[in-house]
């Protein structure tokens, strides 16, 4: 039975509630005004404390979940106080620094409103034979409730960073990004593993019957795509339906792809990046037949981390961009779009020396992101 | 009569003739070895002395002619020897420093073998009514010879820089790049005046009867495609057969475009950039129905010249690329197609100050540019 919003934020409820969490924060409003080509700026800080904050979705107009990746927690956070509050009842995960695991992305439902489903990536299984699962679980006061397991990659692998972990729910599908687990490249060409892949199921966990390999001998049906290394970002752009991906290439070669039905992005056959500390990756090729070029690329590599397409009305010059998060090269990446095109790179914050994780727009049509020393942000137009 | 390239390269002919030309020069290779994204290679010296080099077009494999801007002077440079020797008989032209008028670019037709045919763009009319002309002449040892106009831009203005002034040849057709004059981008959307276009001729002067306007009133036949500001690099793309312009914006909004039949591409109404100083151009807008997006645009501006799009064999990782020389962010800019999607950029030897004016494939498949310190330069693979 789903839970309804007023219950779960009522006047007695949560938002209450978020006052006795444990830890009240001052905001702390940075005034400097940050010109860019399209849009001038501040950027308030409405977190803090975070431990790697890898995700963040809004439950409400002021209420969004923050997912701590290795820290596997799960916290409300009211934007406009700053008040957090932690979450019980997550799904057990294998968290793991060494691994870079623990709890990826989180989700609601397009029909949170009504449905109150939260869905969460995390790792499962050992620290030497590992991969990924999902569940969906409804938010009950400071719980998450009537949990179900929706996905658990078999296949297991010994695998060590790249674990993927993005989610996209959209029009009754569910979308899923797999890494190749650092070692295990070879697994992403191979349709058999569900290592370096986008996987696409129905929202409850079902096999779409028109998935590019259902019924095929040796293949996954839940594969969309493959060919993919590092995915930590994915998002659905609003104007197409269609679903991007991104991906961290080895030493250069950070790709941005549109994920559709049996594409091979090539990895790691075809790269645009090379080994760390140099030398060809392979055959040190870019192109083969069957393997499709990336829409972008970056060389040398930013390490791209959440996307998110831009779709609100307090930055009407970005409405047609596309945001990426970026780690190494810290910055927020803007990719101007146009039919399916990238016209033009703009980077934004980039001397602030923040490990960007995510990025999501807010309901009130802000840009949130997260960062490595803890902080959750966003841009607001300046006046 | 068209000459043969034995009759002006032969034994007893210019080659010879060339070590008594009015400057010898001494190699001058520079050893340093750049890595790059696909290639590794050496930046040789291969002439100097040159005032604002703007076009290089090769008419052996070891000769190119080499024109300068204001001074309205042509050369022929061989390539291995470093010796150059002026050419008589140009066309009469403006040549004025102030306004950046005077030889612009030269280009061998596709069958200069047979025909011998020289083309030449430069400024025509005086200092405060100008305009483009285009000649084509045979090269006669020295000298230009049989030189006839084939155009001539009526509704002079009193334009200062923006002449643009490159040329195309391909199957048939001349294609001529011509700018707004600075002062007067109004006329870029103006169909009655050549100012701000991309001009489509058959190569011998005659209108193409399926070009968009003919016969349309108050329109000019000769119109391929506008909207267009100051566009100093101009190219056939090989792999598709179509032309592909760039083009200086304001302060930011450097273009690139695919030039198609009757497209706006929108200057001066949407633009990426604004006034020099700050402050929106027009409506300060980016889009508009019935204007082209850019093919990719620069933000800031890098000021871009002579484009080409790559087609050799020296530079095996370069066959997709479209190479864009720089004047304001002094580099060689590369751009990364496919499916006339810019898929990346790299920027290539930023840390020398070079203004590049052009950039033209030898018929040895390197790279050669010249640059305002006068040297002309190729980039050779490292072995």
């Amino acid at each position: 039975m789903p839970i309804s919003l007023k219950q779960v934020f009522g006047v007695c409820g949560l938002i209450a509630s978020l006052s006795i969490g444990d830890q009240i924060w001052a905001q702390d409003l940075e005034s400097e005004v940050i010109r860019s080509e399209q849009a001038s700026f501040t950027v308030d800080t409405v977190g803090d404390g975070f431990e790697i904050p890898w995700s963040m979705t809004f439950v409400s107009a002021d209420t969004a979940l923050v997912g701590e990746r290795e820290a596997g927690r799960l916290s409300l956070l009211s934007v406009s106080s700053g008040h957090k509050i932690s979450i019980a009842g997550l799904p057990d995960m294998l968290r793991n620094n060494e691994r870079s695991s623990g709890l990826f992305d989180v989700k609601i439902h397009p029909d949170f409103l009504t449905n109150g489903w939260v869905y969460l990536a995390y790792g499962v299984g050992s620290e030497t034979s590992n991969g990924l699962g999902v569940s969906r679980c409804q938010l009950v006061e400071a719980s998450l409730d009537r949990c179900e397991k929706l996905y658990e990659s078999g296949g297991k692998i010994d695998g060590k960073w790249h674990f993927g972990g993005r989610l996209v729910l959209s029009d009754g599908y569910m979308f899923i990004s797999t890494g190749d687990g650092y070692d295990f490249s070879a697994l992403a060409q191979d349709l058999s593993s569900p290592v370096g892949k986008i996987l696409r199921l129905y929202d409850d966990g079902r096999i779409p019957e028109d998935n590019p390999y259902v019924g095929q001998t040796g293949k996954l049906p839940e594969i969309w795509s493959y060919g993919v290394r590092n995915p930590q970002g994915m998002a659905l752009n609003h104007r197409t339906g269609e679903v991007w991906h991104n991906e961290h290439g080895p030493q250069g070669g950070d790709e941005v792809n549109i994920s559709r039905a049996g594409v091979n992005y090539g990895w790691p056959i075809i790269t645009y990046g090379e080994e760390y500390g140099g030398g060809p990756i392979g055959d040190g090729i870019t192109h083969q037949d069957g393997m499709a070029q990336p829409t972008y690329y970056w060389v040398p590599s930013i390490a791209p981390s959440g996307m998110t397409f831009y779709s609100g009305d307090k930055f009407p010059g970005w409405q047609t961009s596309v945001f990426v998060g970026a780690l190494a090269k810290t910055h927020i990446n803007r990719l101007v779009i146009e039919e399916n095109r990238i016209l033009h790179e703009e980077r934004l914050l980039v001397d602030k020396g923040w490990r960007v994780r995510f990025i999501e727009q807010g309901p009130d049509g802000y840009l949130y992101f997260g960062v490595d020393d803890g902080m959750i942000m966003r841009l607001v137009p300046a006046e």
